[in-house]
């Protein structure tokens, strides 16, 4: 036991890395693994099943239970955003430095492609079994969908583009509430279920245009995966380059959602509790005055 | 950075509104506009992808976690009521004022209006792709039911007004048993969370015979929007005025709720605490008097 | 406002009871009563709705959060049993007294049947409509099982006794493990949600035989409801008197299930826990003593 | 009541055992018939019923949830590790004695073993109807898959391998997430619902490939069961020995995972941490030289 914890503690600093922002992309690089290692496995499950093994719910249900542990692992050093989207956001409200914005998009977004090369290895088999030996991104056993998102035939790139910000803004006016300072409507520690609860619910009712990826790096990694793993450069050029909308929707989503926020809950809690500060300080300073007076009474008796 | 932090600021003193009830009533709006955004948001998913998007059992889990989302965004600043019944039963047992009745309903009804809004924006394209050009409000291809409830074909009216004044009593029970001070049943936080699951189950088991509507601004507000939006007025006169019931039942039911919980449960639990309360000051009373005694001795012997 | 609230202060003291014992067999039937409405009210959703509203894994959810919500409601008065076999194996621990079973099983039945009552009532409409006029308990178009249990046809009643024993025992074993006070394994508050998840997973896997009832009340009272709500005797002598099987065979799963944790579990961690309660008193007094002695010292000192 | 108080506490002396490693070992073994009881349960109700009362998907939630209660049930004996490879990578971390393994495997090889037969007797008639007489390991009406992992057509040794390796690795980095003491991401007492999450996740997302097995005991017990049960020799020589496969791979998934986390996350927590305490402890020594100097100033004015 006292070699193994030696070798341990030797390990322990070797390997630490004490620059603080390459630890948290780290983090977030493992998050998004995460993320996307469990949500793509569940698609390609549902896909390559042929429905047997899995439904849209069972997508559903893995996107937003993988974003709940991808945050619970990654939560206490980076705060586990796992989202360009939601990096932004919180640099646009000036919670967190904007130099943390390029970092994170790119750690995300190599994560995301690691975890969709994991998906790859992982039901190779079943990959080339299901597509008798050729990728295809469009049509009959198309399997690029399983990686990146593709809309639907009835969506047009205008409501393509809508529908990205509006399911981006619905999950920044939540993960504002929830992590709002001044709100706090969750109990310490269940922040990455409730995330969670809204991945899942946006999943479950805004999935069916084009698969909710409301997630650039989410969306992103993985293509660039599957365009080198095989698949080919038509993973860009599909659907009148449809990949375009889901690196560029969910940003403007998410200033529509910190404005929507902000607007009709954020800057009265703030105000509210600002004032309540306000009073309490001069609450305060009247009784540190009294305590004063008294003070100097009792000296005075003395 | 600093600049960023001046430009919040002052954008916070601009916008932020300082009447109370009207912070409330806002917060009343975004609630109810994400309990419809993400519901009907799932019923369209469901209708307009023909079942392989969607089931009944994901709808119910949809509005589950919508109605504990809109909770969690607003319970801080209104409390989270989302629904004109829940409001006015908690008028009835004078736990809130009656002048926030009329308000909270508007806008209440004005949020579900703008989230059903908000889901015919986003499947725009899918809707008329699906109902291929006519929107209908009853027969095969209808879609008004996306947006309001409509009944089953085997209901009756009367059975109809019965079906949701038992699913608004049963919603009414559950919440009160949750908000209850003398009852407190579950850990700080997670009462949003509970809710949702009251939600969930009245949609598992009360949710065939007209879709548990148990809440008249979810219903009216979309029915407004889709009279509006091109399903005309037959959306009020479909099913011989069917669009009275989900409006008028859930008060009754409200009303009913409160009578069976407070029978069953919470005027023993109020009586219990008081007469704690009372021998608890008793108890403070006796002690406050031995001290005063004991205090009086030892001045005598000092 | 004053006028309300005088009102409402008078009907509380009206209707209080302070009879202790009935306060909790009233919540016992309240909660059993919730129980019975949504977990029979999704049988009846996914039978009437020939399985477009509902599958068994919507019973099973509904099932087990209608426990959960019976719990929440009843809970803090009468701890929330909810079933004659939960009662019985606390008795047995000795940690309630016996004389509260006969009592709690009366009115844990009265609550399942006023249950059964609520689900027939909604769903009278519905009901007529699948059955055609006619109330059957076995056979095509039979409705008898969405109220009580009855068993699969592969099932012997040997097999079926002995399917009982075993889903009651792993719901006492489990139970027993949430509510001993030596374990506590769950965060105060969410006991109710656990046991909501044991009575979900005994569905998912032990629902197939004859539907989980594990539940004497749960199953004698809506038996008795369509006994007398017209389909007759039939209910009883069903399937060779089957409706013995699950009012006898939970009482022996609830010995089996007591005996099972408390010897792989429970003595062992009462053991432990007054062990370490002797050593800290022991500690204790050696502390006290060390304080005698210290102070004598200073008084000596002194 | 007195005399059942006496009966009690006897049985509690005479049963209870004071060996701790004894006690925690058959802690395990309750905890894993509890995992192997609710989770071959459901896939034996979704195989026997023919999909009517199960699918995929509650297959997952079942074994999910039976972990949560796995855990709970053993978790303040035993730590409720339910799996070798779990044991396995907290000996390799030094948080547990090596001499725990070979026990704990044993043990939580009996649990399985017993959850199985428990399955086994519970639907009985069930499997004699469903395989007509005949227990077969491959084919139709199959049934030796209810207990044990066999791999889907299209699988190779090779990717099963693989595919194990992943599975395990992904449950160990979320585990030792939730259980680093650095980094704490979940509130006390859910660490079991977040275990069954992440166990529920793994089945969504990688199941399809064989079964995610991801646990030797899980996978063991069951099998040899089945093995005496009536299947015979076939359960192991089945698809060129794949038996092995679930009981080597998981532990070098484990390694795969310590290994991940600690390089990712872990070590650079920990760092976090000591360098904050040694600041800390810097700070207090500061604190209690100035204390004396302070005390000595004093001391030298008095």
């Amino acid at each position: 036991m006292g070699k193994q914890r030696d070798t341990l503690k030797k390990l322990a600093r070797t390997f630490q890395i004490r620059h603080v922002l390459l630890c948290q992309a780290l983090a977030e690089c493992l998050g998004t693994l995460i993320l996307v290692m469990f949500g793509c496995g569940a698609v390609a499950q549902m896909v390559l099943s042929g429905g047997s093994h899995g439904t849209f719910l069972t997508v559903n249900f893995a996107f937003g239970f993988a974003a709940t542990l991808g945050i619970l692992v990654s939560g206490q050093i980076s705060g586990g955003h796992l989202n360009p989207a939601v990096t932004f956001s919180l640099c646009l409200l000036g919670r967190e430095p904007w130099r943390k914005f390029p970092l994170f998009f790119f750690y995300q977004t190599v994560g995301a492609f690691l975890g969709a090369a994991v998906v790859f290895g992982m039901y190779f088999d079943a990959l080339w079994d299901f597509s008798q030996g050729e990728l295809i991104v469009v049509g009959k056993n198309a399997t690029a969908g399983i990686f990146a998102t593709y809309p639907s035939k009835h969506l047009t790139l205008v409501n393509g583009f809508f529908d990205q910000i509006i399911g981006t803004a619905a999950l920044i006016v939540c993960i504002l509430a929830i992590v709002d300072p001044h709100n706090r409507p969750v109990a310490r520690g269940l922040e990455p279920f409730t995330v969670g609860c809204v991945v899942l619910v946006i999943g479950l009712s805004m999935g069916f245009n084009s698969g909710y990826a409301v997630n650039p790096a989410r969306d992103l990694g993985p293509r660039v995966f599957t365009a080198l793993a095989g698949w080919g450069r038509e993973v860009f050029t599909a659907n009148t380059y449809w990949f375009v909308v889901p690196i560029c929707a969910p940003f403007l989503g998410a200033v529509v959602g910190v404005l929507i926020y902000q607007l009709m809950i954020g800057y009265h809690l703030e105000g509210e509790v600002q004032e309540k500060q306000r009073e309490e300080e001069e609450d305060e300073e009247e009784e540190e005055e009294r305590f004063k007076r008294s003070n100097m009474t009792t000296n005075e008796d003395a």
